[in-house]
């Protein structure tokens, strides 16, 4: 009963990479050109940098004891450091010229031709930043973060505005390593919305804004609906536990994921076979770690159905922000804000909770899910008015970067433009300009278009699924989400990063990006559930 | 109630590396030698990628979903690859050379001064193995260690015999890379217990089986104890929840660790600031959950013990197999396994098994706790005969080097032996020479000597810290562990790698080695237990 093969640190090493280092990387090239062999080697070397990364920073939000988090952070930031030096190396460069014959012998949609592709496009983005810009940006991103954690519980903008002021000039700088763009924001949404511009999203933004908000005056003069029902005492384990039901028949694969409790939910991908999320739970409202596990778990079916070869390399997960966020939008609303979801669903929900929900009906449960209301906290909206919080943030993204508005006077223009379109006006600035991390990790421009394209996105994809495949709906009210997602994953999630935004939506739907969808659906299902006529 | 600051993969990285990449490495040099700040920073760095992998091979053993497991061992791969890689650098080889002065100008105690000779002693031996021999033997492990998970149930040594065969061949050849040493072993006992000779273990070895074969033989002469009351039924919470009691009592600092499940119970660190352990709970024996936690809680207050200043370097854990297990085996048997700390704790054991041990008297608790038998595992050893098992395989290992003993052989030498020092024949290889897994994960050589060293060890610094506090007993009778804790720090723990296992032992208790403390433990406390008169 001792000596039980407890391996000390000192030991560890030895036994475990004995086990573990030697295993093969498939080069996927079944023999394809050496230079391209040797391009995908070093790609699967970054990658697997990448995955540590984020397998550390999955146990710092989720396992990691309080006193881990001094080295976490070195840590971090050494394989940040080593990923960028290996992923800029001349050598690639080289082999990505080198490759240009043999991408062009190639069809375009072919895996090898969308690697060198793809990987060519993060390259030249990736060495055109200097890696002294990188070590103050990311210093400098730290040191501000740090700042805002402590001002926002003080209310306290005037100690973050200086730590803002550099973001903004730091953006600018980094947009500056881009020319040759239309709009001073291009470089910047491109990094997470490959393809998308400044002109393009505010054209978008502009034609929903129209719709959406007259839509919210409609509902917000209606009765607010009762969501008293949602405010009870759910206990943490049968939470937990209706989650994942809910997801498994959504089609999230637990033997390649799992889900952890983490302050902030969030996905991470590890690996094709290990795709993971997290939620949190609130005892005293079902909301929260309910749909929170269903929005994770829309980005998790998005990971999981990216095809296997193409993992562990630059075409190894979702495409962009926007088009990550419509699937955890779909999943979450599309689906789990659905009548049809829960005309199914809802049985075995009350199963979970029969004391809290046995004698509530369906009709007050959806009413309740459903509600809209004007609210300060973005990410305690509804359907309906989340859009326009995020329209403002981009407005004031491009005020900033434009120079028509001056980093001192965000606060005010922030509660002026909340007036506006919302109709209510934060009463300080911890529920206003300060409510968001994004701003305070160091870049200003790029960081909230995602989340409303995705909800554009998610309704045209939505739409398109349905016309090709009108029994969606009626299967959904059955419990048979698997038809939705087959055809999710042939026809968007699979591809990876190999199409962007654009080629996905006009490959999807043979158009350009439209809010028309989503216009026709907030407009058909509130205006049901409000009665607005 | 949606858009809850959940991240996608893609733009995940750009929100958690903003947040922690550019944390300071802080160079620990207080403006010293700009070569030694240096040299310290690329080990640091070289820490951290060893530190990722750890990360990664805790997540692995404990979390990881089963779809995970390919990706993992080739990130897993490329970490080792990585480390490597850095540490062999030849500019370590010229910093090393450029620093002899300065080296010579300190302490050799001093913190700069061990840096530089161990990472030079490390670094001496790592370049060496030229990376071919590596790459061979990491792919050589993995593959063997892949057909003795299939060759152990099916009990067919057969089946690994020409991977062993491989597997001596190969450590011939590592030893072959270090000349000068007086047996051939000895470079691959240097390897976990540097400092520590084939010819200085044997010598002690020798002197220790001449006392345990009689003492064996007298005691299972005897009546067997009842351990029924450990055979109970012990529900998994409770097993978990005294666990955590009992080390928290010993000093385990939970702010800087924790405890999770795996298969096989290890201690891993990742950081001063964090140092885990694993346990795993068996419901139906009380013991295999309560000494696996005492026993890695060992391992784990010697690594939480390492100076801070020493993190994140060579310095940084304990200084060999011997000594980290002479910490788990003192806390889990000379503390756990005692008269005195069970006066004290078990009574707090009974109040979370009130049904199983209510009416079981302590002495009762303490005779099945310490049940001597003849067995043929290992693991499953009690304190006694436990070093028998490892001088056997100590045994083997040096006549396969030496070339007394061929491979084909082994499975009929291991029978003999345990039918001669133990008394007991294997009645197939599943429990006989397939047993452990560290023959078949790529080496012979250094794997074994540590756990017997570590008994031998353990004895030594306990009767030193009696020596010098003789109130130690008495304490922990009391349940106060903490002057034998802070001794331990003081004397052993806080110098991490600073000095080699003949230093130590020189330093703690002003002599060599010696089995003689071992021997007179082990007599006295089983001539009691077991009336030897």
């Amino acid at each position: 009963m001792d000596g039980r093969g407890s391996i000390a640190p000192a030991v560890s090493s030895g036994l475990m990479t004995a086990k573990n280092d030697a295993r093969q990387v498939d080069d996927g090239t079944g023999g394809a050109d050496p230079k391209y062999a040797e391009l995908r080697r070093r790609l699967v070397e970054v990658s697997d940098i990448g995955a540590a990364s984020a397998v550390l920073s999955w146990d710092q939000t989720t396992y990691m004891p309080p006193g881990g988090s001094g080295a976490r952070g070195r840590q971090l930031a050494t394989l940040g450091r080593l990923a960028h030096e290996r992923f800029t190396d001349d050598a690639i460069g080289h082999l990505l010229d080198d490759l240009r014959p043999y991408e062009e012998s190639l069809s375009p949609q072919s895996d090898e031709a969308s690697l060198i592709r793809v990987t060519r496009r993060d390259y030249e983005k990736a060495v055109r930043v200097p890696a002294s810009f990188v070590a103050e940006d990311r210093a400098h991103g730290a040191a501000s973060y740090d700042a805002w954690v402590a001002a926002r519980p003080a209310n306290d903008f005037r100690a973050v505005q200086p730590f803002l002021e550099k973001t903004l000039d730091l953006s600018l700088q980094y947009a500056g390593f881009f020319p040759g763009y239309a709009h001073v924001a291009d470089p910047l949404i491109d990094d997470s919305d490959p393809g998308v511009t400044a002109a393009e999203v505010r054209r978008v933004f502009d034609e929903l804004r129209g719709h959406l908000v007259p839509l919210v005056r409609a509902i917000t003069g209606q009765l607010v609906a009762d969501d008293a029902c949602l405010r009870q005492h759910y206990p943490e384990q049968a939470q937990w536990a209706a989650g994942v039901e809910a997801i498994r028949l959504f089609g999230y694969d637990f033997e390649r994921g799992r889900q952890d409790k983490s302050a902030h939910p969030y996905t991470t991908r590890f690996a094709h076979g290990d795709v993971r999320i997290t939620t949190r739970v609130n005892e005293h409202d079902l909301r929260e770690c309910l749909f929170a596990t269903l929005h994770e778990a829309g980005h998790g079916l998005y990971e999981q159905g990216v095809a296997p070869p193409l993992d562990a390399t630059p075409l190894g997960s979702g495409a962009s922000s926007g088009v990550h966020e419509s699937q955890s939008r779909l999943w979450e609303n599309r689906v789990g804000r659905s009548r049809g979801f829960w005309t199914f669903f809802y049985p075995r929900l009350q199963s979970h909770f029969p004391a809290q929900l046995g004698s509530v009906p369906l009709d007050t449960f959806y009413r309740a899910i459903n509600k809209v209301e004007r609210s300060l906290i973005r990410v305690e909206a509804d359907e309906v008015t989340y859009n326009l919080h995020i329209m403002i943030r981009f407005g004031l993204e491009l005020d900033l970067l434009e120079g028509g508005l001056a980093v001192k006077d965000l606060p005010e223009a922030w509660n002026e433009r909340y007036r506006s379109d919302l109709g209510i006006t934060p009463p300080d600035d911890r529920d206003g300009v300060l409510q968001d991390v994004h701003w305070y990790t160091g870049r200003i421009g790029g960081l909230f278009q995602g989340y409303t394209l995705g909800n554009i996105l998610g309704a045209q994809f939505f739409d398109a699924a349905v016309a090709e495949q009108p029994d969606i709906p009626a299967q959904i009210e059955r419990g048979e989400l698997n038809s939705l997602l087959t055809w999710l994953q042939e026809r968007l999630y699979r591809h990876g990063r190999k199409l962007t935004t654009p080629e996905l939506v006009e490959g999807i739907t043979g158009g350009p990006l439209r809010s028309e969808p989503l216009v026709r659906y907030l407009t058909r299902k509130y205006g049901e559930l409000y009665e607005l006529g």
